[in-house]
């Protein structure tokens, strides 16, 4: 038996852990043989392969990245793709493919898997949390930590200087950075994409934590938007959104804040530090077990299938599941983080 | 209304972080008033208290211990334990009780509540996770990180010198610290109390780590115990176990390594460090959440249970059903990290 | 003996660790009494004081930020500045002050000792580390700490996307955290402000980087400049700098990168949690000994001095000697770091 | 022109950076070749090498150990242990040699090239800081550090349960590490093996600590002494000093603690996690220009000399005078400590 293994999509704390925990387990408990494809689907798209073996493995469970390089290539919008990724596998021997990823990869799992008969086990991968079907993804506490870590330093600075600090979070589509970490940390106000905001509202809590003696701290995930659209048109920053992440709503709103309580305000945009480097003990734990199933469930052949996390058990489902929909934060947990505000 | 709040037991980080959420939630959502009793039962069995309010809980967060305080004192113990609780709660016009704490204080907080009719709402406490009904309790994930930390430090050390480092970590009767440290750190030998452990296998394992080239870390649980019995009685060392924790099987089993290999072997005792200090992001959140959902229950008259935290979800558990019996880790889980060893 | 204390200037880890250590000797060993004065020249400026005794100091050793609170008031521009400051002086009976400060709050003080006969001690303070007469302040140690946490983390995503990561750090006037998180951090490019850097010459280090397969990190001084001027009046976004500090020369330097080179690139602006946060443990010794010498220069009625770090040995030197001119990293140490560019 | 690196004694991070400073500028700047010496003095002795070129030192910056390996091995126990090194290095045209080490290591290096004619350039190694002619070695700041956050959690764990923590640190003969993590920690006796220390002295500090309502924390060298000898002898737990380092001083004191006192007494022993893993940025920049100083004095063939750091300048001495006496602890440098003491 010969198992492909892949990355694919953004970095993630974890991931070489989830790769040890494979080949650890097929090597030696059912001496499996593997082909480490590179850079996502363009390594079995170009039949790029890289050798993976216990020594290839050595040292890397504490290594942020992936030791297989990682892109966002996606077979499925060259016309041949399917047809070549079939040649690279049938050349190499492949029986099966492990595809470590995050939604657009597991997409492709779930495709090649479903349609087209080739063997997939999928691994979840989100640094954003925001897959369905697995309580959590490896790599978003490394990111909770750093931004809980960040969060707590910014305090002394806004208590100092009486300032108000934003701290820009990743999440995109889902805030459960920003939820965690805000919460974590003591943030006094947290803006998630799930809830559009009352830049008034923020303004209210802002003042009455001054009013308390104290310096407040706003979270802001890099998706959240304003309730008021004009606002956004007429400012015209905010279109920027996605292509110059560093002039985002963080900085934008700093200055809202500015403008309207007349407090200075500072923003912090934590950017890539919160996915690289070390991934926390949870990580680590969570990533090596993930492996340790993905290559269960190839033995038993239960291909289109994903591994995922539920309470402390891991257990399998079909990947269409978790990527049918985004796992978002639900406003009553979000409300539950209400009664820390202002 | 009035709420009582109390912890008991060992130190662990996110106890202050449960408080304040309670109190931040219980004044201003609800209007409730509080009264919090020092050092465990000790509080309310010896009418001692303090005040506990808004500003009493600021910057509590991320501080490790209790501001309450906290003792083993078991108010059953002593005849007239229950009436002197009784007469301080009237005294102090407290209408319900909530306790923090493992086994033995969310013991009596079962028995005040179903047979006194004093009513308690519990929070489990326990940074050995051993409680069952919950998947984790806070304190877990610190003590884990803080393990994995060490455990990564010692790698160098072990590789540099080529010798075999013993790493005795917390877990009396369960192996859950060490299972998780030792598997997020890749210790080549994890030993946990629920499974007597043979030492000529250890050394095995040692040997075989040493022949690829690699010097072996051990993780040790500091309840383990070895299979031989004859051999724990004829050394002696061991009686001692629980008492002099320092010179317990950390230290013991890398004597016997040293006598049965040749092989140099040193061991790190990690104690008290893994229990202080300022909660990971993820015990805050937790705890948080306890602290939230908890004074949700008093609310709801809810007495006699405990929260719990049940993949993402926290509900409500009879205490008693918490307390029954040891979390114990699992055969299965325990062999799955058996890949690992050697 | 009464002795006032103040902080000015902006936030730094290791405030609270000089007030503690002052007023410990102080109290302890000599006897005095104390006044904190609040946020800087503001605290004597307009008489608003705080107690300053062991209590007050107890705990504090590990917070950041300071406890006195900060400004950048400079009383020297308000007409009749320094009759309220010795007004306020004599009205709490306080008979020398100790100011914890960078150069413009230093600058007041040696002023107001040598030109007014108002008795000061300074104690040097800039998280840039650039004031003359002290190796070093204590706050670099924690800053450069977090830069290169910060890189490290960088590193893995960008071997993973083989993308440029562009790392924007503190340093206004001069490059030494730069320098010193670049070197600790392994990037592959370091900014300063003290040399103006040409954009080519940083495009063919990055391209070499790439050439041996690596993905560099390049991290610049939030006062570094690029040699080109007119690059930077077509440009216009560096007009800005001061002023819209996460727009600044990182985000710019980044998008010309991308822009000659053809390779993706990124920007990480690390702002305020360089500054927070819980002082290093260097720091912790440096600014509690920097406290403690600064109260024995009071008792030895050494005013106008200020005390400094001079290999291990903390000494005593005039004021002014410090403020007289920017501590800049030399060309010779710049070029020492050169052998790791590209 | 070949050069030869070797690192020996005790495991210390920084030590790859060292290599790494060397090997860089070594080829980039003069076009050196270099042969790896595996295990320290064994390497020459056995003829044991490995490759040391650029790629050999990728990435290792970060990394704690070291990649050549260590040993105590001292060649000139040996009958022909000149000649044989002698012979290696011309089997290898090894032109000179640099080593890295501690008094042992470097004793060795200066008599190789003082008196038989090898040409030598040290750089000095101990992670206890206790080595003359240098104000740091480099690996001290990562020991001070690791111990620091030690105590730091140690203390919440103190005032929760009102216990004595008695934490052990490194240093035999010097307590450098005790003195700058103590005061660093906030700790309430510090004891170093400068300075017999008086049990009754401590215990009146511990007892002074409890009156104020708080928890002591006690910071030992495992090389400190208590004066009474008698005791010393009674107890015989003492006699086993440097073989069980686990049962060593910190358990002892904290048993005389408790017996004297009354008061609960625990101990953290935190042995090899202080040597290991990543070292700090402190300990990067200083092991990385220690590197480059190196290289450069093989260059200019000042051979017998050391490279040293004094206030922030690298400059040369004689070997000889490095290893001429231990650096300790100075008493007022001790004094100065005291006023933190109970």
């Amino acid at each position: 038996m010969r198992v492909g293994v892949l990355t694919g999509g953004g970095d993630c704390p974890g991931l070489n852990a989830v790769i040890r925990g494979i080949v650890r387990k097929g090597v030696q408990e059912y001496g499996y043989e593997f082909t480490g494809f590179r850079d996502g689907w363009r390594g079995p798209l170009d039949d790029d392969t890289l050798r993976l073996d216990i020594p290839a493995v050595r040292g890397i469970l504490p290594r942020g990245g992936t030791i297989l390089g990682s892109s966002r290539t996606n077979p499925l919008k060259s016309e041949d793709g399917v047809r070549r990724i079939r040649e690279t596998l049938a050349a190499h021997g492949v029986d099966a493919l492990i595809v470590i990823g995050g939604e657009d990869t597991l997409g492709v799992a779930a495709q090649l898997s479903d349609t087209h008969g080739i063997p997939c086990v999928g691994v979840p991968k989100t640094i954003d949390n925001d897959l369905s079907a697995t309580d959590y993804t490896f790599g978003f506490d490394t990111a909770v930590g750093i931004a809980t870590e960040a969060i707590d330093r910014l305090h002394t600075t806004a208590e100092s200087h009486m300032r108000v600090l934003v701290c820009e979070v990743m999440g995109r589509h889902a805030g459960w950075i920003a939820l965690h970490s805000g919460l974590a940390g003591g943030a006094n106000v947290i803006l998630i994409p799930e809830q559009r905001f009352d830049v008034d509202q923020v303004c209210a809590w802002v003042t009455s934590r001054f009013k308390a003696s104290y310096a407040p701290i706003v979270v802001v995930a890099e998706g959240a938007m304003p309730k008021d659209g004009d606002l956004v048109l007429k400012d015209g920053t905010l279109d920027s959104f996605g292509h110059v992440r560093l002039s985002g709503v963080g900085e934008w709103l700093a200055k809202e804040i500015e403008r309207r309580t007349g407090k200075e305000a500072r923003t912090t945009v934590l950017g890539h530090v919160q996915r690289g480097g070390t991934p926390s003990a949870f990580d680590r734990w969570l990533a090596t077990r993930f492996g340790l199933h993905a290559i269960e469930a190839v033995r038993d052949g239960d291909y289109g299938t994903m591994v995922a996390l539920r309470g402390t058990d891991i257990v399998r489902v079909p990947i269409s599941e978790a990527t049918a929909q985004l796992k978002t934060v639900r406003p009553e947990l979000y409300d539950e983080a209400g009664v820390f505000f202002g």
